[in-house]
């Protein structure tokens, strides 16, 4: 038996006593918001005011956004097929990918890699443009496929302007914007991955927790859709798009050479 | 293609509008706390002020429990793997089951089911826990391997108390609690699961939601260690108990008859 | 330190050796189907002629039912929200759940219980089908939402008689489904379920490995429609049924007095 | 509504007919081996004898590996937290990641880009090791933690032999692996994932299929560890590496200042 051990610094556990990055539970339980709560797990540390209220929008903008995502297509469909409730958040939470949600974290990587340069925003921005331009890739956390302006994304900038809550990676995120309407032709918004990655980054976290504030966030709503399946559909409904043809081989048979 | 419609009553969502149970997502984000938001796309309407710190305190008594819980474990193992943070997560949330989280489920559907019966609490109690007895059948929500006394259902107790947030459901938990002290001899308090079954059922949540809270608290301690997984430890880790051994057929030969 | 261990019967593992219910791994590549592989890994023994042959039947009738099952779409979906192949398959297997895949496991429940009883078949299969429908239950097993008669149950009893592999279970399935035509004066035809459920009680394994076996086929169908969506598809695809209205609250605004 | 239609060419079901890349599922149940099923469900077409018998020991190669796997422990923990055994196998094999399986789909990605080079096979192995080597980068699918000499590894490679079952993916390897010999000074044997990397590869599989293989293997062995934790252990059991410490910040209280 080796003496091979390992090291958590999340929370203590003793006999009575539970303590979050050192703090009692307890008293967190009586003096700290939720989305505070969550800010201590991932951080380390308290908020201070002006992380608070940031903290507490992105929570809350990403709490739900109807019935269409692939997430909750997933939790609803494994709930219908007679799984229990955990089975059906997994499922939602799972697809939590790098195409839904995960614009966060690529959104996030490149503000932080590229916010690391020592030369003006603007300048990082007009480069970081064309070179996306250039590898005709996308930049995550521009654009969005229903709102032209994302209601969100304005609160979301707005809550940061005042709060005086506003770093670099933040101006970097709107000198991209600017950027690219001017390089496209047409504006490409930042959407509301592209506002998160870019207030947590100013926060200070690590671009590899982007998915991170997704997933607690929309576990909320992921639930709510795992109950309202649970309590208002038949199990085993129909959730799929069967708008499908079979375009495969026609009728064959095995040869009879074949063993 | 058939007129068939399904309906859905959470979020609803327009070009520039996101609005959840009715309620302007950007109006929630300025102005409620991410537990109040979470209460109201779980129960449709927003909270009382009682209901508001109550929703805070079982929010964040659960958000994290060391690193022995299975979900943590399924959580770790599944990064260290090599999958995306997503993947970690929802490893997490898929672990909490029947006998880890789920006795906020059963608790509450045994809370509910037996809250209804017209006679006095203490005579409802004294049958109930005569009938587990009966059946030899452990009453879900009362102890815990670890804390004798745990300190989170004190808290919660005491936040009811002076919330004047108490019901039927909660002075149930308490009546079955001291049955079960006069019926076996010794103290098998209400667990944390017990308390917050309770105090779920006194705020009107359907039982079947139970296991709902524990997941969206314990999602922000899910993705806290998935992240120090990743952050601290080498991939393909040794997480597992090791300490086994083999026990089944000797080595032996396929016969030679065999085809 | 405990001197706690705990055992597995199932593979040992040496260097440079590995035996699987103690035939080594390299004799079993050499001289087993998969499907005999599968059976011994289950069933602790090699198969009999018999068991090999009902044991590659089952294995094949479940291998892809089309783009319907909800395992299907979970498996596509996870893929297309940019997931990798393995969480894809995972949010498959995830779906398999009571009303999908899970008739196989309480039907099997059934016939192992029910024909434990020492009464003649007939007797039994009357006594079962008048309890079921007494208690307005369905017995699972029976009927199909497509196939009158499925195809794939013609062949497995079909492959059962002509191999002499035929026993109480499936006399028992046979009888409740002419008990099932006097009683309900319609004819609800074994499904695959209901067959393989029949078949796998004869061949002595438990009714809670039901779900196991439609698992281990199915796995190919999955991979083969996460693969199909990941080089024929676009991410992000619209998989879902959007058929859907919102009936939840009209717009409304937050009180005034709401803190 | 929109005319949108998808396609998939898999499976094509009727009333009382399934055919699977055109074949009856009936006349496959009656003429197939399980391992050619799958065969023809991925590539679409019946295998050849060589490839049937290649089919046959690639899948059993990885039917189980012991309790140690990561994938063996997220099954059996997921199961004894109180889920059903679908749930725990899709939480094995969600644990089928980069660094656990996911050896054969890097593995084999090489082998097919650099495979597809003009130049002779020792030169393409000579420029590909120098180039890892300078990029400090393992190549995937050579050297085992545990097995110097893995021996599936060496049966596979004595099947395909024996088969006249033998390309340029197979000799691409068999160079990588001298010529790492000789530009490391110490052998790094082809392990079982990169020989089935080779043999996939030689067989016209797509190297995104890689991690396919290994999943529809191991979920027997997935089946059968979920199964033995449901049947000889009890719920809730310790399955996790416990000898950690605690390391976070000290206990500390919330500063009074703190709102």
């Amino acid at each position: 038996m080796s003496d091979h051990r390992w090291k958590t610094a999340i929370t203590q556990i003793k006999k009575g006593e539970i303590r979050v990055r050192g703090y009692d539970i307890v008293d967190l339980m009586g003096r700290l918001s939720f989305s505070d709560a969550v800010f201590l797990i991932l951080k380390g540390e308290l908020p201070t005011e002006a992380e608070s209220e940031m903290m507490r929008g992105i929570l809350i903008s990403s709490i739900d956004h109807g019935a269409t995502p692939p997430s909750v297509l997933s939790a609803r469909n494994v709930l219908s097929a007679g799984n229990p409730l955990n089975a059906a958040v997994a499922g939602g939470v799972l697809t939590i990918g790098d195409v839904h949600g995960g614009a966060i974290e690529r959104s996030a990587r490149i503000l932080q890699t590229w916010g690391k340069r020592p030369e003006p925003i603007s300048v990082v921005a007009k480069e970081l443009v064309s070179d996306f331009i250039y590898q005709k890739r996308r930049v995550p956390g521009f654009g969005h496929r229903l709102h032209e302006t994302d209601p969100r994304t304005i609160k979301l900038f707005q809550m940061a302007r005042d709060l005086n809550f506003s770093g670099r990676h933040l101006e970097l995120a709107q000198a991209i914007e600017a950027e690219l309407t001017v390089s496209l032709g047409k504006k490409l918004p930042i959407n509301v991955d592209g506002a998160i990655a870019a207030v947590i980054s100013d926060m200070g976290f690590d671009w590899r927790l982007g998915k991170g504030f997704f997933i607690i966030s929309r576990a909320a709503g992921l639930v709510a859709h795992a109950y309202e399946e649970m309590v208002r559909e038949k199990p085993m409904r129909r959730l799929g798009d069967w708008n499908f043809d079979y375009d495969g081989p026609p009728a064959r048979q095995i040869p009879d050479a074949y063993r």
